[in-house]
């Protein structure tokens, strides 16, 4: 399991709902946020070009278990670890707080993928460089 | 079980990511909509007024698995079932498909929950005329 | 001008903001989807290929004008006008109605751009069999 | 007018499209980030209360030019200038740039509104501390 790695986010005015709170779709945006800049810090992308081709991480599972409300202004920490590469697909969990308290707990399984000529996706074992890079503690 | 309650919806351009593909995050907001259409056809909304209170069924636990990229102009066909029915929390699964074929398949338990005078919420027992309208078969 | 054309949609719970109204960024997502429709009902697209090409019609100046506020389940009457075509753009006018009063006058103007290999975007003019199906009544 | 109040935005996964670049709407999302940290630069908000009752500044009139797409982690340098302060409303100026480059162009007019009893909105002269924080230079 890696080291965390921690981010912060605050709710924006649009992305509360009539009841006053953030709405939970948006949650998976935090997430996104989250993972994008984690897969940054290690050098690799959600997406990207090599040797003419593309590759990318699509998700193919993803959760959220909600415990408290979080309001307009209120200041995420989001804090990612990654907690299993698999030999095609690696999972993260994301851990919201506010104010110290835990807020949500979210996952996301993505797999590793080639683009096709057809537009299509394939999935392929991770690279042995990325892999490198998604383990290292 | 309930009877499986079906809507359709097109997969709009603002939905679509750089991959090609419909975002991920979208499948929750399509989730939503079905939530909120089948509920009306049952006489239920997500959030109501009652002798001065406001009550809703905020989302705790939501999850997707996801099988099969969908595009621009794909129209999605969203099952709504509603798996079990708890005593403070209903969970309702949806199932995608585009073309007859599997796509997705999407989990959302919410709670019965009443807004306190200090706009905190407070889960409560799902009043008897709504369990009756979620269980109807 | 064209002759009206006109979609009905209705605002969903996560479109709502913490002020309890429609959030005035999803009026360009019910603009967009209001102009794919009106382009699909005209044989058109706003996005395609063709001969191993890719063409489209970004956007390169929107706007909205807000006169009424709407909330969650409301239904909205779009009517799509095309007030002008031009060389190489189009601008479209989106009014928008609740209960046959006026909510907001949307517009659109796109340019007609052809993707280049480096992934940059060139304007162009409209093709004519593309501007034809745009101008007719 | 104002100083001129700087932010910066990075475009995100979700933010993007099938294009390749930021979703047009997006930027409406980011200017209201921009906005309400303006606005909290100034000891004000988007929407508050006082007195028991809510007040907010929702957007009358919008719109954006774009003269160049912006694609996944581009950064935004997002400048925020007060164009103007009526007797009920404001009107905001963004300035979007990419690595130094034009990008876009967007303005909101907001009007101050009280809320209603009703759920309705009343629009009311800008209080006068309010005001003075928006027209200090």
């Amino acid at each position: 399991m890696s080291q965390p790695y921690r981010i912060t986010r605050r709710v924006e005015f649009g992305d509360t709902d009539m009841a006053g709170i953030a709405h939970f779709a948006n949650f998976f945006r935090y997430m996104e946020v989250a993972e994008t800049d984690f897969l940054e810090s290690r050098g690799l992308s959600v997406a990207w070009e090599q040797g003419g081709e593309r590759f990318g991480f699509p998700r193919v599972s993803v959760s959220c278990d909600f415990t408290r409300p979080v309001r307009f202004r209120d200041e995420l920490e989001i804090t990612v670890t990654v907690e299993e590469v698999g030999r095609k697909s690696v999972r993260y969990r994301f851990d919201f707080a506010h104010e110290g308290n835990p807020v949500a707990v979210g996952r996301i399984t993505a797999v590793c993928c080639r683009k096709t000529p057809d537009r299509g996706l394939e999935s392929i074992e991770i690279p042995a460089e990325v892999r490198e890079k998604l383990e290292r503690p």
